[in-house]
């Protein structure tokens, strides 16, 4: 497959399917003499984990993940660090009833095609199951980024569906199963998603994530943008379908003197940017927001043809998400901490020693 | 800076400044035996040159490519192909205005802080004038997939601003220098750029490309995957702010049963998916749409801050396309073309061999 | 550290160290439908096992692997394929005596310096303990290489210090612990080791490796010629010095009629080229020798300095290889599997539909 | 063909044919700041272009390099190097005879194989003249490392066929058209080489190059080791057919005692490693040696194939170096700098903030 390797100088390469013994990665460059153990990721497992609401599958994995190298003494040595996470609730008989058949919207088709076999056991490899490994490999590059460098990187759920989060407040995010900011809609968000469900059907949602505390200058133009490592880092999360910076979409109908960010010594007055100007980072918070599509699995019977070439009806009754991205959000945060990372190394490598008169602007007036 | 290289089998690397004396590329891993000559890259070149209508910059730049190795006898050989055009027109007095301060919302301030120094001249690397690269690297791409594969890549000016392209034809695009699949709209959209030429305003856009005839299996999950890698090939264009696959940023307010494609062995019933699923492609068209932000550089003065660190006002005076978006479509359709180029070469690799009883799924029933 | 993947297509990314839990690499790129089992692996890493004969160190590993993803129904699905082999007899405390000193000729000094700490346990992540798990990886692109394209690859001690095998025979090679396919030096071979243990010492070794039925092509030019990648996967066997791809160093002296092989229909005359002209794979044998310098690790006192800076005797009590050439026959082998596997993909991607007129020449006349 | 990139953070992308309109690199990953300009590459494209003595060939080629872009005001500014050097002298006549057959230890058979076609002129992109573009490359990094780092890198031919450089003066290098550092040996070399070119015949040549004031801590073990990327920097270049690091093959017949250099404060008591433990540079001179083979190109006649498969004399009349060797050295130095360069930078981006309580061993006691 050889595409299953995230990044130049920090990597993640991923390997494990849904139903296979174990699920893990190898995360290479991250600097020696870093504290860490298994608890500092197993927090963000937690939060990714299924099963801790009603709202998501009821598949349960506890997700412990195990180091298998590159730390002595409770240290990074600089050496690749293995992470590995056992599959224990494999429940493959759910899946007879699409072993001769194709989902729908699923990659049940592709891969077939693609690979020539079908693993039927929850996806194989094409599994949202994979993202626990994103978000293992989140937490070491999170760490060194808070540690280090002052860089925070957090998310949440922005919208479900037709229902809004219009309120922000970081303090709410884990309050709530949905990592809903706005209190206010936790109660419609619930609703929405127990109607769903008993429909048997799924839905869409929008996750955003902000990094603050991000130094000017990352970024290597002009493919290597930091703007577009982290689309390709979102987009690479199953399910997603639509990725925007800053004011994204919206600045189709910008004009000029209402996108750009006008500038003081005091700070930027407002950030349509994103925090990111010519694919470098400026300074401001990153902001970046992904539209994940409704699951494809779903109780609600579809059209589609099986292996045989021959019409079939499809039905899902696996253990599935009915929105996937409700637990999207560690899953993006991971994979712009790890953008972030890769970024912060490969700027050091070529432009750490440059110097300028002039002060970084502040980020916010 | 070692961000300049594009793709993974079929790679580009591109040089070279706004007002330097050249800029180019080597585009590698072009197969041998492709017929190939200059006049082959030059008219999508001549589609995205500017100053061919009064609604674009006035900077008069021939864009006249030469092919300097790889072709032999007519032909590609298998080695780099190096391609050069001669900057003509750089008449950097016009920069005299801008030396000492940062324009808001460009990448002046990033790449100063970044790199150590200001290269005035008509943003030096940053330039969307690099983009002139991409189209013809593009070229060389679009033609191997046509010619070998049946694919065709094509793009069009889906929004002007407020101005929606609501009709479709195909025929139309190369009709108006908007690349607008909407007759009825040209008038329109020529009216709003005359108004904010007027206003000395800017204004954005958003562009839309169609990839026709993509067998079923290009794409290398789990990171890249051939939305993700189109997402980055999409967002590393100046001035892009938003990627879109398929139904995008909709499908948050989709549920599952309106989402997904439903499959017959006459053809996917519609195309929400934008042609991938898992990453990889399914054998519909592939659809990607990007928002392009107005241009930073514009006539209305805005606040900044000067080299010296004393608040400034900016004016920009030189030759600017008020709406990047309009010379857009074939850098984005060049952009789709190298991503595809690479991803069927990375295909080849390691499934060519592979088979399935079950034929491809048509397209469309 | 960021140095752990090898190849392009076909990649190993390794982890572990000496003495943690565990080793490993994740192989990424094999090709669907492929029967694989850990059988299939166990064979070559047996042959590398240390404690085997008394000529090697007496550490007891079992070394067995465990497959933990990328096989369905016991056949490569294309996905990332996980190996892993527990660490079992880790006796740290032998290395008690130098936990405060750096081996003259380790690793010991620069890793140090380059990661800031001291890994005393076995050479931590320099140990050619890591060397197993590319002898794992080898034997998935060996069992690819001779099930689909009939390539053979395989090595032979051909000198122990001063002991030269002179005459050549494939069968005797596994009848005895050198890999020695001179049977008339093997007598000579025990005793020289047996002295050379008595008397606390370590020697040199070079290792050969042809592979066989390597079809014309393979190789990229002008970088990633095919004898510029098997010469850094050679050298980047611990303990390697140099590298010869045919008559090697002997060319110095060879005048052009005496080295260029000449060519008939009937195949080529002779092979001082070692398969390779113009860093192409020309359908002759690949011929590749790998100097290992002798161990640094040995019971002679020597001369250094300690972590404290003061000068320190030196005595390697531990487990090691007085020759650790003479299990690195299968690493070499490992190396130029995985080396051939990737370029034999790479060509495929660009090169597959190449035709020529002239038939290929017979590798030997 | 996509193996036209060398180094991962300080880039050389190559392209051009020996009889195209020009052969060039760009070099992506230079920090900005550099004073550079075309005198500062010019030097050693002087070094080694042809015709400056009657040991190599006649052809007349000026090499001149152009720099395109990636400098401002007479220094770098961290954007990609385009470097062009037109080929003037393309007397394509010349290959006439042997047009329509294959040079016996020449690439013309496995390219022709590969990619489908035979390019005549000159060996095309396989041609020797595509090292003048890595000597320019070199330049740049060579500048780098003198000025910043305080690092030299120095070859010179240490043996010429059966001639053999004894004594050694740096000072005596620039003063032969041999680069041999042995001034009584030049006579017998101008000897051997008269008469060898009277014969019509070709010979080989060994090439060492030197750093000096490399800092310890380069390489990235396990795979990206500094003698491992050094092994394909050498081996990448054309006609090279073994590399060594410090002792190299010697070090088959070396005992450990007699090989390890042993550590004091004051320095290292012996240099055998040539300047790498493990992978990574330990501060001590880092020594390569690269042996070259007779070019295949001479007057001397012998046995071969045609296109149309049937057997034929070849003779090359050509204007062709007897010893590709001799000027071997610039383009040896060149990618031991290019190397180094890039290792500089890699190990800035994870290491550059490790420190030790131990100060570093001096390179020599």
């Amino acid at each position: 497959m050889s595409g299953n390797t995230f990044g130049k100088l920090f990597t993640v390469t991923s390997f494990g399917e849904s139903h296979g013994l174990a699920i893990g990665c190898i995360v290479d460059g991250c600097p020696p003499g870093m504290a860490l153990t298994e608890a500092d990721i197993q927090g963000d497992l937690d939060r990714r984990r299924p099963g801790t609401s009603r709202h998501t599958t009821q598949r349960r994995e506890p997700d412990e993940v195990q180091i298998l190298s590159g730390v002595f003494e409770g240290k990074t040595t600089g050496a690749p660090i293995a992470l590995v996470i056992n599959n224990v609730d494999q429940r493959s008989k759910d899946y007879s009833n699409i072993m001769d058949r194709f989902r729908p919207g699923h990659a049940d088709y592709t891969y077939y095609k693609k690979y020539g076999f079908r693993d039927y056991r929850g996806g194989g490899r094409s599994s949202a199951r994979e993202t626990a490994v994103r978000v293992a490999a989140g937490s070491i590059a999170k760490k060194y980024l808070a540690e280090r460098c002052g860089i925070k990187v957090r998310g949440y759920l922005s919208q479900l569906g037709p229902v809004k989060a219009d309120k922000f407040d970081w303090d709410e995010i884990e309050n709530n199963p949905f990592f809903c900011p706005d209190a206010d809609k936790v109660e419609e968000m619930e609703a929405y998603m127990d109607a769903l469900r008993k429909e048997g059907n799924s839905i869409g949602a929008k996750i955003s994530v902000i990094a603050t505390g991000v130094p000017v200058g990352l970024g290597e133009p002009v493919f290597d943008r930091l703007d577009a490592d982290l689309a390709l880092a979102m987009m690479s999360i199953n399910a997603a379908k639509g990725v925007e910076i800053g004011a994204g979409f919206d600045c189709v109908t910008q004009k000029g003197t209402e996108h750009r960010d006008e500038i003081t010594m005091d700070g930027f007055l407002s950030n349509h940017a994103g925090g990111i100007l010519g694919g470098i980072s400026s300074g401001q918070d990153i902001i970046v927001h992904t539209a994940f599509k409704p699951t494809s699995s779903m109780r609600l019977p579809g059209q589609t043809v099986g292996l045989d070439g021959e019409p079939k009806e499809v039905i899902t009754k696996g253990r599935h998400d009915p929105c996937v991205g409700i637990r999207a959000t560690p899953i993006c945060e991971a994979m712009m901490a790890v953008t972030l990372m890769d970024h912060l190394l490969r700027h050091r490598a070529q432009n750490a020693d440059v110097t300028t008169e002039l002060p970084d602007i502040p980020a916010q007036a």
